[in-house]
């Protein structure tokens, strides 16, 4: 069952598109941000494997949550709302209906 | 074919255990040190992938070579040597015929 692939205008996937992608730019340069201060506090060894435990782990997370299918912005959008990447008001231009399926569901 | 086991003392695989923990402590401080500096160098996300494919291909190549087997003493040793993670001082305590094969190899 895919109830919202049909109702999603090309502009609509644009914005859908356009808000992953900045949502996508802020995760990744927190990322680096993050990274960059934990690789700092490196002492011994096993640091480092931590270290590329959480890579290997934030590197599947984010390209799981970031490829883009058709089938499931709404879900994808709410996620990133919950997560603090993107604000209800990077989708403005969405259909009211649409954000408030999107609010719902990130406060889930 | 082992033609190495029998010939290795208990007092040998000592030697040679020894050695293998001096070089792994070397090479894992050094890595320690390039890691650290690499990260420091990181300005973009996909600096960030580079870094994870390298700690992820160091910690395999790591796992492997350290994993003490008694049927390939001489061959560890050598490629320790080789890299410059050992000195032949280091194995002063093994027979002559043994330094004189991690020699060999080494050069290889």
């Amino acid at each position: 069952m895919q109830p919202n692939t049909p109702q999603w205008s090309e502009k609509e996937k644009q914005i859908a598109r356009e808000a992953l992608s900045k949502a996508y730019d802020k995760e990744t340069e927190a990322l680096i941000v993050e990274i960059t201060k934990k690789a700092s506090q490196i002492t011994i060894i096993d640091d480092i494997w931590s270290l590329n435990d959480y890579l290997n782990s934030k590197r599947y997370d984010l390209d799981g949550k970031y490829d883009y299918r058709e089938s499931t912005p709404l879900f994808v959008l709410a996620q990133l709302i919950k997560e603090g990447w993107l604000h209800p008001d990077d989708l403005a231009s969405l259909t009211p209906d649409k954000r408030a399926k999107i609010a719902a569901l990130a406060k889930m």
